[in-house]
């Protein structure tokens, strides 16, 4: 199998109430039904309007306090803990929180970056269906939206789904064979997570390229979703 | 920026005492100093001798009670005790643990598949050391060691980047600047493991391709570690 991954530059700022299909129309006119097409979550909130002015925002004393404990603006705390189900780490500053959706990730990936000064993003609502609009506005294979995500034990970020259509995010090998004819055990893929990371490699945030276009992988067409990649508590061993 | 990802087919069965880059050479005759060759850590232990014979192995006595509460044989966890420098978490059956590399990952990396029945593969002593050892004799721009890692809180395996040569492992974008002009925080992404990610996606296990080629990369030439992937802990929560 060989793979061809581009970054697609060009794309213009992105505003509240921007077709988002049509801008990357433009900026990519070859995309086709053979392509997985994966975008960043920044682009798509700005798009449907999740972008929070912080003026907005009124911190509650338990944010306050908090912020002045971390070293943060008291209303991105704030927003944290709005866009937060359950905190599953509190310490040294950091805040690693369950979002909505069940993503677990820092700050609840509330994010000040590539965004006018004193805003922020939070994930788009429902990040599968935003992936669905695209899919179907862009008449792809398949979409990813993706977010950079830390994670425990090592190093550095890595680009992950958080949203998935018409792909499915995991492949599941077991009960396949391996090469010397046993069965492979524990050995489901996280497909979507892979694509991507691999994206992520021509998406660098400084270049504001958000958007990248994969060639070349083969899939079976399935609805999808990113729900599958978040795992139950019953085999997490780290809530 | 255009990735072009190929895996590689037609190695042969890797044997203990083979000579590694010839094979791959073999294989993959077109491999130069532009590329970035993936390797799955299963044929590098191989190759090292890094393969354990189960029957050679006397388990303890607490390697035999975790094994009868856990359902593995007494053997094999004997064996992850003895890649284990820490158990991180034990429990329901698992057995997550901090190699003596400072890899932390399931069962130690100890893995059956795709070996000789009634052995087992652990990772190489020193992945760096074989990164190094296969960037020179493929005379390639960089090597990766990969291996596939599960993940908390996140279903699926995704693979990693255990062995880096010729490429830093993280590329450090504090002090860049986004699109609007704000300095970027927080932001060092772990390129070795996307890279490994990417060539994951051409490289399944089940399909015998231990082996990927990237074209197109762009990066600074420099010695490299999978070390720096490596967090410490004094910023892990979830040790």
């Amino acid at each position: 199998m060989r793979l061809q991954i581009s970054g697609v530059e060009g794309l213009p700022e992105v505003r509240p109430g921007d077709d988002l299909s049509a801008l990357i129309r433009s900026a990519a006119p070859d995309i086709s039904t053979d392509c997985i097409v994966v975008v960043a979550q920044k682009v798509v909130s700005k798009a449907e309007g999740a972008v929070v002015d912080l003026a907005s925002i009124e911190p509650s004393d338990f944010a306050r306090r908090l912020a002045a404990s971390s070293n943060k603006d008291p209303r991105i705390v704030e927003l944290i803990l709005r866009e937060s189900r359950r905190i599953v780490k509190m310490d040294r500053g950091l805040i690693i929180a369950e979002t909505h959706h069940g993503f677990v990730a820092a700050n609840a990936c509330v994010d000040e970056s590539n965004v006018p000064e004193g805003c922020a993003t939070v994930l788009p609502r429902d990040p599968d269906r935003s992936a669905r609009a695209l899919r179907e506005g862009l008449g792809c294979g398949a979409v990813i939206v993706c977010d950079t995500f830390g994670r425990p034990w090592r190093e550095g970020l890595v680009n992950v789904a958080i949203g998935v259509a018409g792909i499915s995010a995991l492949e599941d090998l077991r009960g396949t064979a391996d090469r010397s004819g046993r069965a492979l055990r524990s050995t489901v893929v996280a497909i979507a997570d892979e694509l991507a990371a691999a994206a992520g490699l021509v998406m660098r945030k400084a270049a504001g390229v958000p958007l990248a276009v994969i060639r070349g992988y083969e899939w079976s067409s399935t609805p999808g979703s990113a729900t599958d990649l978040i795992r139950g508590p019953e085999t997490d061993l780290f809530r």
